[in-house]
């Protein structure tokens, strides 16, 4: 059995945490982007917080995993088999694919089988790997180094929660609703405007410059890896709770409101950073719901900035953020932590 | 079910609106070619316009969605399987085809059908994108960054209403007639001055400055995103009037009539500007003519004036734009609305 | 049916239509290059001349359409089948072959068929493009951004009257005597300097400058796509009579003659101009022939002018032209529509 | 049979045997980078050291010799064949696979077998390169010129022990827990930092300066191409207990503890070197805790600067490593050498 | 039937002619390469050569034409088809093969008949172009356009008079010996200096700059264009009689002789011009001995200056050529034309 | 019968005779390289050595040729069919292999049989070029047009005296141990420096400058050219000799020993000159025992001079040569030609 590092026992790097937790709460916010230096625990980050997530119910024998309850996103071969509306079904964890380095568009976004193709003759479609993160994380290392055809394709994906395939003499659809997790050092390469825009949220990570922190960061890491279970087991509550909060967050986000005075600020910055298109703006305002959502309190004006500080960085044309004033007060994990 | 955002509760884009009504209503305008910035609903306005266009009679069985009235047009497999003029018909959707990125040569074209090949030696052509897009939109997002040679083969299909495929030892060719959107951002690259003048009509479109107007987008936006039942509900009336005034305008369009300073009127301008080739007078003619259809009155220089803006802006040799007195009254959409 | 639009409706462009005509009266002046702005005609000459060609007597069954009459340039399928030399025979129209984009090597040159080597392990010629244009037109649009090869390839075609297929261990020779029509757009990349002094003659077109032209260039066009077949009436009995006529000059081709003095005023352009090679003045020669046949009327030194100037343009340095008196008077069209 | 030079028998390059103990000893210290000069006996000293290390027990017929003793750590196949949990054994020498030359991905990661794919339909995946690396070494020369997509596959593996195949419908995993060597000519281009990053340790060689120490390093090569065997024979007793050595050490790993003082002088180093996130400290504390294995005596300060000038040197921006006081005192190798 | 342009009716371009006569006579010396303008009868002398020459005696049923009469030089398939020597033979005419645009490596150098291969399992040799110009010509047409690696095979080949095949697992070897001939355009590109140095014999033709001459190329042409077959017919008798005199000449090749005087001539040339290697005056004894055997009289220095005009010019590094005395007397077609 | 210009009767490059007998006299150098102009010889050299080497015994159907008398480096075939050790022999001549132009990496490596792949279902190993060259020579002229990575094979090959094969899903190695000669003009592109270094040793060969010589080497040429086997005749008595004398010198190999002093000389050179690693006073040593067992007497300073003038060229970073006292008195062919 592998064990991995809990996410509450990652030292610092809170804007990162609250980015992913937000991501993974609302997956219609667009993903998170983290942006930084090698060796900041970014994957760590990701994995941990699959794994705190709680259990989710899906359709036996359906390759997308859908959920039994939205019969309204089923897949076509669900609709097809359970016309009667009650499939049988099956908990599992929620899926987290991470996109091996090199993995082929057949392999991302499914192909023919060419077994029964060839043996039977009948085109029957495989599902690829954004089936799979259907209705979980889809995990993308180093994804400015990926071929922008690709981006485009998980990022099309994301954006409408459905993949489309014409292919090989294929036309097929099916449910593709998952968070986007990608990372990228800007150092070797940036991504082009287009794709930097269709990121929900993006968040810029370096190491610690804190002597204490750094050795927090060690100790912990020396500790996991002499006995992760052990480790593991030291957090377990903790990791429980946190799962629990963002399950119960996510169902309080239908309810979110926002009055007008924090929808002119949002635009406000908007207009002021001179972010092009709309996609800023209601980013933000989505990014306040889900805050409130999770803070379970109404949106303010201080979401607002936060939401902008998480919304706006890879949106603006090399203009410094600076002349407004953002500043994210970690209360997410730090309340996180006290849960 | 999937719901799309109604037209109608576009805010502002009025002059992309206006094209793209004008181009459905009448595919020899040779389509348009948004070009602007992300984030600007540009695939949001081409979904709901196909969306509340009138259902359409096609010929059953028939891949290429054969018009049982024009028999003129009907595809050569129609042809031959019902010599006798009376085929059975089914009403479809306005087919809205979206290219996927990515989308190979062999899937826009269509091509050999390898199974039937293999299995039962024989050679059957397997239609392609530009067959399910007759009678319909072809959508292609990014045109600027497909293969030009793709381009290439859309725009000729698009300026011939037919598609002629030349390839493993087929000789094919089939009607593919259709109203070509194209967008892209020309910040990351121009299309080719032949591809450019190719398309019929160009708006250009940037995100709105107005603060009341953004708040009144996001606020469309969300209202759509919590219940998009409910929100397509409340347009549903306006949608399907306008759908109408399209079709009644459809009928219109060969009666329209354009008188001699017209003409001079259009003409003028290209030489003023110094516009390569014909193409340019003669799309401010049609351009004209199909406005004439759609506001139901005769031409007048206003509408030659407004053609011109639609007609003109991508074949000028990056002159300014200014010296020539341009301004669209909105008028088109304004009206729509209050239809 | 499809209905194109009349040869003898283009307003203006005489010298692309002189030398269209020419070049198809004789095919062995090596055809013509067009080059010019976009939206000038040219597609549609071609396709207009095609369309007023007097039919032509082929062999029943030959994949080249070979003449009956002309044994000695018999294809060898032909020449095999029959022996006794009086094959059944057929009228067709005379083909006019458009290389469409992205045409394979395989489709324009001939390949195995697949299907016969696979089905029955026969290797077969499935003749291709070059084999469907013999005895008629091959019309290469863009032919500057096509592939060097294949511009080569055609240009070798059209030069020796046959093609030579060197491929998949086939050596198979079929008679390919075909008219090229080239067009280009110099703004977007030149032919090298050995691919442009293949085609035998040249022309420069241009969108036309008068307004009065201008809109009868729309006049005309709205009508015709108002209602073709109409329009086409208009016209037929003009169009039938040019055919007529080329088929007359064409006649007359053997019998024309030149005079010393005429040679030696070709040749001194030639050197003149310092025009590399031999090419030059044998094509000016060769053309003014075939405009003696056309007008039915001795060589004299305007033909040679005239010959020059649609001969020399692709063979000149960059060197500019006008050091020599040059002018077409465009007498070809202008007596051609009041036959 | 193929003798190989003993590894005591290199004259010099201490800091690079040092390090090769230490990667051999603790693979999770992420392996070693060897830059330098060619003909330095990099390759030599990897073989050398593969060749003394102790035998180990394999299960027997398992393609990634997997450990009978580690069950949680059994491939899919063990696991299923021997559910019972008492394989059979057998002994092997730790393997050493040296990535040959344009080895290509397949070959690295593994692959469908096609003979059984074409003859029994079954899709089969056949282990590559990594499978075999497992509980061994990869030894990539030349590393820089490798496909940068290789580089990153390697890494991955390395850094997970698991290598994940995603190819051809294939989705598999399996251990490939080994100690990577990769050599480098740092004049002949480097690796991206990302790259240079993810390996554990870093170590510089040169050839020998000292005019005595050269014609020792004849004299021996000489000696042994003349006869390896008798040469083997002198140091065989010596390279026997280097082995046991490092197996002993190997055992003591778990054991190894650093105080307070020693952390806060890692966290310290990398702090003033500037060394980007936190890969940096991590790696010179597992590497101080493997020399105290290895020397079996408490994590001291020299220990300290000892691990870093292992870990950092490809970890800096180009920064000069000067100011900080760095130097090893050989005194792994000599100690061995007298054990 | 096809009338190729008479040899000896080509207008000037007297040093080309000799050049190829000469490396028609003696393949030894290594081909001929044509530098110069388009359009000055290059491939017309070629092929005109080609047809002049007597027929030649081949072993029936030889894929390679081999020489009854040298039996040493026979391909594998004769000598193990023919023991006993006495082959069925056959005549022919000197084969002329022209490299085909595009032709692939496969056609130039034989593949594997893939037909035999699949049907019958058999792996069987299936000879290409570099075959069939055995005891013949291989024309290459723009070799400098050839990619390096073809142009490599050829002179490789040509060197040798074998042709070796290491490909898809097969060995072959064949008699390969012929006499190469190759064109090019400067202006489009060089070869690079070691394929130059490989071709024997080098000439750069350019347009005739005489009025009269020019005006003759065109009456020659205009006459054979009009009846080729009558045409030819002018001039049976004498290219018969230069055919025949070619052949007398190769005859007395064998016993040609050169003075001391002579060889230190030739030496004296390289050495003051600074040509590279002894391919240099080799290649202008060779030339000279050639020229002896058919003018039928001894070697002479202008024999060696000519030589030297004809093996030098491509194997000198860019420097000028006139400070040595050379000027070729046109003597060899002039008294071609009065035998 | 094929003639080789007899090696002895070459003229001049007394350098390039040398380091060829030594290189075939001692594969352990690691062959030579060839620098220089084209056109001297050096490919005849090669070919011509090849020739007076005498005959080998090999293992009757070894494909690797493999030594009956040195059972401990036999193939696995080898070893598996003759258990016994006493397998049937035959004599050959010492394979000289040639890299043909365009070989491709399965060729040279060897690859799957593919007839019986497919035939049997069998994977069987077919071996390359590098499998036929064991006990030989390779010869690969244009080194450094070659494919980098092909280079780094043969290269690796060659140091290892083994092929390692691990392709399509073999895993195949084989002996390979052969004399490497790579000839390249530094003009067309030079090796990068690790390839370089692996080369043993390094011959610089230019044209003759004396004029004597040179006519010598036309009159030999002529010659040879002229009757083959005549010329070859009266050489026969003196490259017997010479075989016999490099096969005796062979056997003295194991018995050179050499003297600290030389050492010491070997090792000074190299410190001087700059030289990067040990492969360069390691080859000096090595090609003085070469030499002292050619010669059949102890190493002195002068042989050491004379290896290093042969193995540091291509090893020195542009570093002049001059500030050594080199020269080599060309001994060693005056006194084989007076054997």
């Amino acid at each position: 059995m592998n064990y991995n590092f809990p996410f509450l026992a990652l030292v610092g790097q809170e804007k990162m945490k609250t980015a992913l937790i937000l991501a993974v709460l609302n997956p219609a916010l667009g993903g998170v982007l983290i942006r930084g230096e090698k060796g900041t625990a970014k994957s760590t980050a990701v994995r941990a917080l699959a794994d705190l997530l709680p259990y989710q119910t899906v359709i036996e024998g359906c390759a997308y995993g859908c959920d039994p309850a939205a019969r309204d996103r089923w897949c076509d071969e669900c609709r097809e088999r359970h016309p009667e509306g009650e499939p049988p079904t099956l908990k599992r964890r929620i899926p987290l694919v991470e996109l091996p380095i090199g993995a082929t568009e057949d392999r991302l976004l499914g192909s023919l089988n060419l077994e029964r193709a060839m043996i039977k003759g009948e085109s029957v479609f495989e599902p690829g790997l954004l089936a799979a993160a259907n209705r979980g994380l889809l995990y993308v290392d180093e994804v400015n180094l990926l071929d922008d055809f690709l981006v485009d394709v998980i990022l099309d994906a994301a954006a409408m929660g459905r993949n489309f395939v014409e292919r090989e003499g294929m036309s097929v659809t099916h449910p593709a609703l998952f968070t986007l997790v990608g990372t990228m050092n800007p150092e070797e390469g940036e991504l082009r405007p287009q794709l930097l825009d269709r990121f929900g949220l993006c968040v810029e990570v370096k190491g610690l410059a804190d002597s204490r922190e750094r050795m927090e960061v060690i100790g912990q890491r020396l500790s996991f890896e002499k006995d992760p279970q052990a480790f593991a087991g030291l957090w377990a509550e903790k990791e429980k709770n946190l799962g629990l909060r963002i399950e119960k967050a996510a169902g309080r986000l239908m309810e979110a409101r926002i009055d007008e005075a924090s929808l002119e600020k949002a635009v406000d910055i908007c207009l002021k950073l001179g972010v092009d298109g709309h996609r800023g703006d209601l980013t933000i305002i989505k990014t306040a719901l889900t805050l409130s959502a999770w803070e379970d309190r109404p949106v303010d004006e201080e979401m607002i900035v936060t939401a902008a500080e998480l919304s706006l960085p890879h949106r603006m044309r090399r203009k410094p953020f600076q002349d407004v004033d953002f500043n994210v007060k970690d209360r997410i994990m730090g309340s996180a932590g006290q849960d």
